[in-house]
Formats: C-alpha cells, sequence, structure tokens
C-alpha cells in the first residue's frame, strides 16, 4: 500500500500501532484511524482512558493469572468453589469460556501461552512452575487440562499431564470429538477420528 | 453476553470503549482488550501517543477537510493540478482510493457526511455551503460526483448536482455498473441494470 504515504505522519503512526492488535488488518486500522481522528474529543479520551487504566491499575492474579485490580481473583478468593479441582487453560479469556458452560466450579490456572520449542516458549516460559508450587502447596485432588487441539496445545497438554500425574493428581483432560448439531456426513476427517477413538460406554 | 461482569470494572470499559470503534464487535474488543492488557507497557503507550497526536495536532483541511497539521492539505497546495476540476466525495478515506485510481488529477471536497433526512442529517450538516462557498470564489469549470451508490449517496448526489448546474459548472458524477472482472451471469440485478440503462456508445 502506497496511499498511507499521502496522511499525515501522525495519522500514520495510528495506523501503524492500531494494525498490531490481534485482528485488525491495514484496511480495519485505516478505518478506524479515520474514526478517531473525526471522532468527538472526549470520545477518543474515553478510549485512552480505559486503555491506560487497564494498564495502570489491573494485574494478574498472584495464583492463577486471571486479571485483577487487588491481589486475588473473584475465583481464587472464592470459598464456594470445589477446593479440589484446579483446571490448566492457556489464557484468561478461556477461564471465562469455561465458567459460561456453568458445569465447572473448581479452581483455575492460566498458563499465559503453550509450549513451543521453535518459538522459545519453553516451560519456565508457561507458568509451569508456578503451577507445580501451587499443587504442592495446595490440596487439589484433580486437574482438568483444557488447552486447544493444536499441535502446541497437545504437547503442552502431554507435557503438564505427566508432571500431574507424578504428584498424585487424577488428571484428565476435556475431550474432543464432533461439534454438537454438526453432521458426520460434513465431519472433518480429523474430528471424527478424534470422536471415534474418544468413544465412551453408555 | 453476561460474561464481562466476571472481569474487573477497569477491562469491562475498555472492552466498551473498543466496541464502539468501527468493525470491533464485541468478541474483537475482548480480544483487543486482553492483548492490551498483557502487552508490554511501552506498546500500549505508543497506541495512546498515536491517538493523542491525531486528536491534538491533526484537523481538517480549511478547503477540502482532508486531516492535515497546516493550514492547505497536499491537494489544496499542489500548484501541480488541475484548477479546474473538483471531485466530490463523502469522506477523506475516499479521496485516497480515487488518488490510487492515478486518473484524477483535479481538487477534491470532502463532505463529510451524506443527506441523510430521517437522521437529521441537512445540508448544513454536510460541508454543503462550505462547496458552494468554494465554487463562488474559485475558478471551476467542472465537477465529478463520487459518492456511494446507496440511497443517501443518490439523493446528495442529485441534491448537489443541481446546486452546481445552477452555478454553471458542467456536472458529472462518476459510472456504476458491472465491476471489472466480474460475470454477467453471477451479476446482480441492480448493477447489472446500472450498466444496461448506463449503456454508452462505441
Amino acid at each position: 500500500m502506497k496511499s498511507p504515504s499521502l496522511f499525515p505522519v501522525q495519522l500514520n503512526h495510528l495506523i501503524q500501532s492500531l494494525s498490531r492488535l490481534p485482528g485488525i488488518g491495514p484496511k480495519s486500522a485505516r478505518r478506524i484511524a479515520f474514526h478517531l481522528l473525526e471522532t468527538p474529543a472526549e470520545q477518543a479520551r474515553e478510549l485512552v482512558d480505559a486503555i491506560q487504566n487497564v494498564k495502570e491499575k489491573l494485574k494478574p492474579c498472584n495464583r492463577c493469572a486471571f486479571p485483577i485490580e487487588g491481589e486475588l481473583c473473584l475465583f481464587c478468593d472464592d470459598d464456594q468453589r470445589e477446593k479440589g479441582q484446579i483446571c490448566i487453560v492457556e489464557k484468561s479469556q478461556d477461564i471465562l469460556s469455561i465458567e459460561k458452560t456453568g458445569v465447572y466450579h473448581g479452581h483455575y490456572h492460566s498458563l499465559g501461552a503453550l509450549l513451543s520449542p521453535l518459538d522459545g516458549i519453553e516451560a519456565a516460559d508457561i507458568r509451569f512452575y508456578e503451577l507445580m508450587q501451587r499443587i504442592d502447596q495446595g490440596n487439589f485432588s484433580e486437574a482438568v487440562l483444557a488447552l486447544n487441539p493444536t499441535t502446541e496445545g497437545e504437547a503442552t497438554t502431554h507435557f503438564i499431564a505427566q508432571a500431574l500425574k507424578e504428584k498424585g493428581l487424577r488428571t484428565m483432560r476435556i475431550s474432543f470429538g464432533l461439534a454438537m448439531g454438526s453432521e458426520i456426513e460434513f465431519a472433518d476427517g480429523l474430528s471424527l477420528a478424534r470422536s471415534l477413538s474418544g468413544r465412551i460406554d453408555f
């Protein structure tokens, strides 16, 4: 795209900054930049304040890494939750998705990333030792691994499952297979293979 | 969505602010908010600075409304451009798209919006009187209307074309019809009808 060179430098900088956000391509970045340029000043200031507040006031929960203002998040600080269960996820957003199902009531641990040796992401980079420490200090009896069914997710699942089993926890993982409401005829081969190999007794 | 209530209030505010940007739905807003939360502080600061710079330093060109730092934009301040031609567009981004074609070398006028009586957008709201003033003070002989082929665009085109003709300008509009590379068999009826009614002599 050579067109941005026609823009004032400030607008180009904003477009570049916006392009670095996830899911924002060059066209969306341009559209949003023009919107911010033309929107009333107080609306732009509101966004700026919101970003600054999040950066200044929030930090990860000491235990599970869910973003909070204080020390412990609403999950870790909740006496009503199953004390013996811990669910391991990649990121805080996944905690929200699991909470919405309403079928899990235990504790969480967010890794922040998945193992990816090619990208230099190893055990020390994914809050793995923090997890081990929590297991050692806590009273957990059951762990549920809920990581994405990708190469990195599988590798991380197997790595952590091994470590948890050695600690004596009942270690489980979420199941994968056909999506509810989907049709076998049109299912992708991998999901169908997974749902066959993962078949369960009635 | 009831899930955001699980978030700290600062994160909710950021998600709400981001949702107001064009093309950003609730899911994207959540994803971007978490990205900003987790990104290094200097990257978030860079975005904040970029927004503030755009809001503080840029304003619309006195003549055509293209965003600039000084008084006149690079189009209005360019002696090499066709002095007699003016192209009327809805917004500054459209100027860029037209510039990229390389076939127009005249001046521009950005309306900022299209007439939409139902939304209360009338002539005074679309830089129409500013256009009339430019025509009166300038030396324009030819106007090209380049507004979107929508209900509002058509209404605005006809309204402005009438006024420009009364000022004695040769008043033209961009053509609409089949997109280049498209197939007649699969063309939508409106575009095909438009390309038939707009047929031109060899």
